[in-house]
C-alpha cells in the first residue's frame, strides 16, 4: 500500500526513468533480488563510521564511510532520534500559561485524556490544557501541536507526531559539527533504517557500485586500445 | 562489448544488487527506457552550473546543481579537459635532455615518425628523441610514456594516452577551489558526457528522483495517520 501511493507521484518519461534507478534501492524487497541496497548500510558492523563531509541543498547530510558514501535525509534522521527518546521517557511538564482551547468533542477530549493531558474546563466550550509533552513546552505552535494529538491515535501516534513536529525542517542550513552530531545520535538509534513513519533514511552508493558505474575496472585493463 | 567487459568483474548477491540500481543510469541506451539517466545531465542548459560542495574518498567531486546533486570522478573529467586541448593544440617541443630509448623495433620506430617525433640512431641499437608532446615534457615518466606512445594506434590515440597519463589522479586530495576549476574547465568541454574511452564522467541524482527515494512526497499527505 505504501509503495502504491507513492506511484501517483509519476509524470513523465525522465521521471520514469529516474525511478528506475532508484527503485532497486528501496527497503522492502518488493522488487525481488534487486530490492534492497540499504541492506547494505554500513552503520550496522560500524558504528560511528561516518563522517559528516557536506550539507547537501540544506536538506542532505552526505557521509564518507569507508566503503563508500551515503545521503542522509537530516528531518527524518533527526525525527528517528527524537522519536526514540520520546520512547525511552515520556514526559509530560508543566506549564507557565496554559494553553486555552475552544469547541473540542468528546473525542478529542477522550484522547487528551488518554494521553494524560488532562484538559480543564475554563468556561463555555472552553478547557484549558496544563501541562504538556516535554519537546512541545516552548513552542509557538504549542496550541496546534496539541489539536493535533487530540485527533485520535494512541501514545505511540502521538510520539511520532512530536517527533516529527519538533525535528529539524529540510531546508535549514546546518553546520559540520551539527551534521555530526545528527549523524552520530542517528547511527546509535535502535531502527536506523526508517523514520517512524517509515521512509528510508539513508541512500547508500557502496565504492564497488561507483567503481561499477565509472567502468574503473573496465578501464584499467582494457582501454588503452595500445 | 563493453558492458560485455564489465560484465566478468561481477560477484556476490549484494553486488548484484548495487549494479542492478546503477545498470539503469548507464549511458547508451542499452538498457532501454530505463537506460539513460544521464540525459539529465544539467550543465548542457546551465553552463556553470555546479557548484563543488566536497571531495569524497579523494576520487569524486560532489557538486550540487539547482535541481539535484551530480557526482563527478575528477581523474576522467581531467583526462576529457586535457585530450580536448590536445586535440585543440597539439604541440611538440624540444627536449633540453633528449631521451634515449633502446631495443626499439621496426613498428615502434616507424609509430615515432607517425608522430613526428623523428628518433635519431644513437649508437648500437639506441634511439635518441630530441623532442615530446608539451604535456610530457617535464614529467618523470617521460622515457614511460614515450614508450607507451611507440606501441601503436594514430595520432588521437597517443592523445588519449596522454591525457591519461597527465590527468590528475584519483586518490589526490583537491582544496575547493580546485574543484570547482576542473568542474567548470569540464563543463565547457565539446563532450562533457564521457572520458575519451568512452566512461562516464557524472553520476546524476536528481532531487526529483532523491525526493521520490525517500517518498517525500508521500508522507507529506499521507503519513501522519492521526
Amino acid at each position: 500500500a505504501l509503495l502504491g501511493q507513492q506511484e501517483t507521484n509519476l509524470s513523465d518519461g525522465s521521471q520514469q526513468r529516474v525511478t528506475q534507478l532508484l527503485k532497486t534501492a528501496e527497503p522492502g524487497g518488493l522488487y525481488g533480488a534487486a530490492g534492497d541496497l540499504s541492506d547494505a548500510l554500513p552503520y550496522r558492523d560500524r558504528p560511528g563510521g561516518l563522517r559528516a563531509i557536506a550539507q547537501v541543498h540544506d536538506r542532505y547530510i552526505l557521509a564518507e564511510q569507508p566503503d563508500g558514501l551515503c545521503l542522509i535525509e537530516q528531518h527524518i534522521a533527526h525525527e528517528r532520534v527524537l522519536y526514540e527518546r520520546l520512547n525511552d521517557r515520556w514526559q509530560l511538564v508543566p506549564l507557565t500559561t496554559p494553553v486555552v482551547l475552544e469547541g473540542l468533542n468528546e473525542k478529542q477530549l477522550e484522547q487528551f485524556e488518554r494521553l494524560g493531558l488532562a484538559p480543564e474546563e475554563f468556561g463555555p466550550n472552553r478547557w484549558a490544557i496544563r501541562q504538556a509533552p516535554e519537546p512541545l513546552r516552548d513552542r509557538d505552535d504549542l496550541p496546534d501541536a496539541l489539536l493535533e494529538l487530540s485527533l485520535g491515535g494512541n501514545l505511540d501516534t502521538a510520539q511520532v507526531a512530536i517527533a516529527c513536529r519538533t525535528a529539524i525542517r529540510n531546508g535549514t542550513p546546518l553546520d559540520l559539527a551539527t551534521l555530526q552530531t545528527l549523524l552520530d545520535d542517528w547511527q546509535r538509534t535502535r531502527n536506523p533504517r526508517t523514520c517512524p513513519h517509515g521512509r528510508p533514511i539513508c541512500l547508500t552508493l557502496s565504492e564497488s557500485s561507483l567503481a561499477r558505474f565509472f567502468r574503473r575496472s573496465w578501464v584499467v585493463g582494457k582501454s588503452h586500445g595500445i
